[in-house]
């Protein structure tokens, strides 16, 4: 792998700070940075990256949909393209790294490109994708999966921004967008086009923070097996008269449920399974629970996720037969609800270890693990464009004001990818 | 066991029967009945049962806090009287027979022992107790405490009504009473003049019905351990990206913590104890909690009830040690809040058998079995009055417009309770 000369790396590590600090200035609201989905604060974070190209002499400009595009050109046009970025939304009040680490590294290893005087043999697109953060229009990746054709056709005219209460038409239109190409499934980038995808991110737990990592490459984006809506049905009764086979008690037969699927998620992941299980809502009815009252119903969420697609199937029909069990026991029966289950997204192995390589060549501590969230890597990855993701290590967690990514650790990650993204590029 | 004529027991179930439908008519408030403590409701039940009590020859006075008292004379008005009877409030939209079905099954008894002709070596005392139901004012078995100056003598001052925020001592002057006994923790009856309590009273519990029985002799009052506000709290985070060794996720602590109560609470009764646990409030924060975030605080109540009072004692130590070390494994604290623990109720074992005799003599199916709910009869069996309930069968719970005592389990119930009375009355 091609050393790369320390001042090209400090200068893409100079624009990369310049340019994190300037988007948090920009889009300031306190606490933390405001950047709606077709909004304000994603414009500004557009303009302050659009400069920053365009001072690279980077090719930029915007498409239909409004998905930033900055390209340094290679030598053979008609070749796919290495493609990086990530999105510019980020939640309200939320953090500043969030997406952005995204196009501002690739706008930085672009730099870094251009210090050493590289041209490089195929074209390096950087993206800087719409609407990524599902808070604001409720549908995952709506950036770039309507990047792809794939929104549903209806999508610009039934979703709407949950602040706002309008369309994602209407949103679009005041920033002088067409929506045409969403309401056609049409495509405007051409996975056949795109050699690999490379999306650069702030971890969003605390792994890497906790076993002192400066970066990860991410093995798998997990698919989930998702039931927001569950409830348990039973029966209200006196707390004190009932007794226990007579009871129809919807908190206990859900408490049941849970630690039975905690008790398999423990095994497990003892036998090495990828996996992550939650329950971010167990609620009985506040209109009429109170200490004294059998509930007769709990609202409950389930949360399961795992890189390997065959356990979640799997997982599904396993707790559908405990729900049964238990229920049948307890006299209290289950209804999930509409699931929003998503495939696991696996990244590309021949990119995994190019990064992997990589960081050891640099000297940077470097562990593979599975992303629990989804990113717009997922949308690529599900198309057969080979993909992968580098997570930068980031205290406090994301979407909150408090993410801290050490500009430290932006230059581990450059390390890693300039060398990478110049070899793909050659 | 003297038999009881037929056309006694006759006579009294008829005049039961208008009773209740006197009385439901009278304090209808669709849907059910309200009879609110210290309130109009409560008047109106008190008014039906003087006249009834008035045109049976019964002494009727009405005491300082409001208590009705009627006395069928005894021919030695020095010894200790059998005493009898319930409340006569209800909650708001409540069912006709919570409360009212012991004064009125006390009169009724009445009636039958006047019907014979037989006047009793001692006095009969049928008690219309007050303000039983805590939704009104927030005091334990407030009628039957302040009868005996057991309530603390600044209640009348600052206990409020729910509905109104008036104090008692207020509700009390609108009715012409008097809060000084109450003010002075002066007793209003003396333990030592009370040869047994007998308060009749629906089963609120589904046992009787299920089970074919229509009476069972109440062995005890269930004492419980109570936390009505407990907490865990651990750390929000994202649900797929945090490891389940990095996670402190509330809501799988909390149901941990519940299923291990339930397991052993499983082992106990198969055991022979007995015991009822509820979990009523399970509640993730509404302004918080999403299905994609694990849960950083859950807010749940903790109600345990037993007749054993060591075994209450031993669980309480138990579940601070299992949350202790639940709380220790998964990075959660939790903080059980304050207690309202209650002391469970024996009832006397000879009250118990003579009522079992009676039942067996007068052909009438009964079982013994726990109240898990409070009863003014705690107040009395506190005291060392030898006391027992009986309980009548009862269709869909209590505190609800839909409770139904079938007039023949009325009847099923002075068949039973007549003799006994009388054996008692001499």
């Amino acid at each position: 792998m091609t050393p790369i000369p320390d001042r090209a790396l400090a200068e893409a590590l100079a624009l990369a700070t310049d340019l994190f600090a300037r988007l948090a200035t920009a889009t300031a609201d306190p606490p933390g940075v405001t950047r709606a989905s077709y909004g304000e604060g994603e414009m500004i974070a557009q303009r302050i990256l659009t400069e920053a190209a365009q001072g690279l002499g980077l090719d930029v400009t915007t498409d239909a949909i409004g998905t930033l595009r900055m390209v340094l050109p290679g030598r053979d046009r008609s070749l796919p393209a290495v493609v990086m970025g990530s999105h510019l939304d980020s939640v309200p009040h939320g953090g500043n790294f969030d997406g952005a680490a995204g196009p501002i590294i690739g706008v930085a290893i672009a730099a870094a490109l251009r210090a050493m005087g590289h041209v490089p043999q195929r074209d390096l697109l950087i993206l800087g994708i719409r609407a990524e953060e599902m808070c604001w229009f409720p549908a995952h990746y709506l950036g770039s999966r309507a990047l792809f054709g794939l929104l549903p056709k209806q999508a610009p005219d039934t979703l709407r921004r949950v602040d706002t209460g309008r369309t994602l038409a209407e949103h679009m239109a005041d920033q002088g967008l067409d929506p045409t190409p969403i309401r056609e499934g049409r495509a405007l980038l051409d996975p056949a086009h795109i050699a690999c995808f490379i999306e650069p991110h702030i971890e969003q737990g605390p792994v890497l923070v906790e076993e002192g990592f400066p970066v990860a490459v991410v093995s798998g984006i997990r698919g989930s097996l998702r039931y927001p809506q569950a409830k348990a049905l039973g029966a209200h009764a006196h707390a004190g008269a009932v007794p226990r086979r007579h009871r129809r008690d919807a908190a206990m037969a859900t408490v049941r449920l849970i630690a039975t699927l905690d008790d398999r998620w423990a095994r497990l992941e003892s036998a090495g399974a990828d996996l992550v299980c939650t329950t971010g809502i167990l609620a009985t009815d506040p209109a009429h629970h109170t200490s004294t009252k059998i509930p007769g119903v709990v609202r409950f969420s389930l949360d399961i996720r795992s890189l390997d697609a065959a356990l979640l199937a799997e997982l599904d029909g396993w707790l559908t037969e405990e729900a049964a069990r238990i229920g049948a026991a307890r006299g209290v029966s289950f209804d999930f609800g509409p699931p929003t289950h998503a495939a696991p997204a696996l990244m590309d192995p021949g990119l995994r270890a190019l990064l992997m390589r990589s960081a050891a060549a640099a000297g940077v501590p470097a562990r593979e693990m599975a992303s629990g969230a989804g990113h717009d890597c997922a949308t690529f990855a599900g198309l057969g464009v080979p993909s992968v993701m580098l997570f930068l290590r980031n205290e406090h967690g994301s979407h909150n004001p408090d993410e801290a990514l050490d500009m430290a650790d932006v230059g581990a990650g450059l390390a890693v990818l300039v060398p990478a993204v110049r070899e793909k590029l050659a």
